[in-house]
C-alpha cells in the first residue's frame, strides 16, 4: 500500500464509470451497473469518484473519457461494445486515446470458440475490433471480450456480462485502505438530530459522516451512515450516533463494520 | 412549439441531472430518481442529455452544475437540501450562480406549517435558507420546499418528495416534440440481426434505433428500440424490425407507440 510522502496519508485510489446508454437516459432501463460496480470498488479501497450517463453519441463518450481520465487512476466504460450499429464505444474511446483499431487476434479465437467459426459473421467480427495494445478481459457468458487500454477498462453493459468481466478484472487492481462503514437506522426525522450530527461530524475529522432521510407508510426515517479507514474513530463516533438517537427515546438498528 | 428557422427542425428542450450523493457512490444506496425523471421527462418532450453522479463536495457541485448549464435548458438536482451537516446543494448551487442564501420567508411559513413554530429547530430553520430570487417547489411530503434559480431546478433526494416535486414542477416546463418509442423483443442473440439493423437504420434517419441485448436463464435476447418524433417513420422502420425477426423463425413481442 503507498503512502503519500508529504501528507503521511495512504494513498487513495479513484475511480470513475462512463455508463453508455441511450437507453438508460431515456428510462426504458433502470441502470444496474453503477450501484454494482460502486460496492465491489469499496471491497476492493477504490474510491467512486464520479459517474456520468452519456448517450450513444461519439463527442459525447470521447469527452466524458477523457474528462474523468484527469481525475482519477481508473476509467470504467459500460455499455455499447456489441455488434449492432449502435455499438460506437471501441471507436470513440479509441479516438479518444489516439489509438488506432484492428483485428484482435486473442479476440478472434475467443469469438470463433464461442460461435463456430463458420458462423462468425461480419457482424460478429466486428466484436474482435480492439484498440492496439488492449489487454483484453474474458467474457465467459458471451465470448465477446472487454477490454483495458491506458487506463481505461471497457465492460459490457448486459449486467451478469459486466460483473463477470468485474470479477475477473478486479484482483489485478491496485486499490488503497479499504474504507469500513457502519449504518444506524431509526425512526426519527433526520432534523431531530442534524444538530448532535454536526458536533459528532465536527469531532470525528476521519469519518465521514452520511445522513439519509427517507419517508415509508407515512413515517419519516433516517439512517445514518458512518465511514472511514479508521476502525477505532468509527467505532467510538459510531456510538455518540447510537447515544443521540437513545437519548430521543426511539429504538435504533446498527450494521456494523 | 418553437421551430429553429436554420433548420426547419422543432426546437428541442435538453435537460441534465446531476445526483449529489455519496451515498450512490458507496454502492449503499440503489439510485431511483435517475429512472423516475427520464420517463417523466420522456413524456414531456424533453431530452434526457446527461446524467452525473458527483459527491457531496462543494467544488464538484458547482463544476457539475455549470458544465451542464451551459448544454441545457433546466439543470436538476437531487439531494443534499436537508437539515444536516452534509447538506451542501444550496450552498454550492448559490454560489455556482453566484447569488445570495438567505432565510424564504415562503419557505420559512412551509416549514412553520408542517413543523409547528415552536418546533422550528435551527437545524430546520436551515431548510427555510434558500438562494435569494428562487422560486419555490413545494413538498407536499415533509415540509421543505425545493426550488428553481436560473434554469436550476433543486429537487429532494428522498424519492417519494423528488417525485411529488417534479409532479408539481413539470406542467410548467416548455418541451419539444414527444417522441414516441416502440420496442420489438425476441429471443435471438443481437447479433444475428445486426447487419440488417444497420440498414434499416440507414433507411430510416429519423428514427433512433437501439439494440439492447439481455441473458436470462442461459438464453440471448434482444430488446430493439425504435424512437422518433414521426409517427409514420417509426411504423414503417418498426414493421421492417419485425419482418426480419420473423425471417429468422423465433415469435417476438413488441410494445407499439
Amino acid at each position: 500500500m503507498k503512502t503519500d510522502p508529504k501528507s503521511g496519508n495512504h494513498k487513495q485510489y479513484k475511480a470513475a464509470l462512463v455508463v453508455i446508454g441511450n437507453e438508460i437516459l431515456s428510462g426504458r432501463t433502470q441502470d444496474k451497473n453503477i450501484n454494482h460496480l460502486a460496492k465491489r470498488l469499496v471491497e476492493a479501497g477504490i474510491i467512486l469518484f464520479e459517474v456520468r450517463i452519456v448517450p450513444d453519441v461519439e463527442e459525447r463518450i470521447i469527452e466524458a473519457v477523457l474528462n474523468l481520465k484527469k481525475e482519477v487512476d481508473y476509467v470504467f466504460t459500460t455499455g455499447g461494445i456489441g455488434p449492432t450499429h449502435d455499438d460506437i464505444t471501441t471507436k470513440s474511446v479509441a479516438r479518444a486515446l489516439g489509438v488506432e483499431v484492428e483485428q484482435n487476434q486473442e479476440a478472434y479465437e475467443m469469438l470463433s470458440n464461442h460461435y463456430g467459426r463458420e458462423k462468425l459473421t461480419d457482424a460478429r467480427l466486428k466484436m474482435a475490433q480492439i484498440p492496439k495494445g488492449a489487454n483484453l478481459i474474458p467474457n465467459p457468458v458471451s465470448g465477446a471480450p472487454g477490454y483495458e487500454i491506458n487506463g481505461v477498462y471497457v465492460l459490457a453493459g448486459v449486467p451478469e456480462i459486466m460483473a463477470a468481466m468485474l470479477d475477473n478484472l478486479l484482483p489485478s487492481l491496485k486499490g488503497g485502505d479499504v474504507i469500513l462503514s457502519a449504518t444506524v437506522t431509526c425512526k426519527l426525522p433526520e432534523s431531530r438530530i442534524a444538530k448532535e450530527l454536526y458536533d459528532i461530524q465536527d469531532k470525528w475529522k476521519n469519518v465521514e459522516i452520511g445522513s439519509y432521510p427517507n419517508f415509508k407508510d407515512g413515517d419519516f426515517g433516517v439512517s445514518v451512515v458512518l465511514r472511514s479507514a479508521h476502525r477505532d474513530d468509527l467505532m467510538q463516533a459510531l456510538q455518540e450516533v447510537q447515544d443521540i438517537i437513545s437519548k430521543n427515546g426511539v429504538e435504533f438498528a446498527s450494521i456494523l463494520p
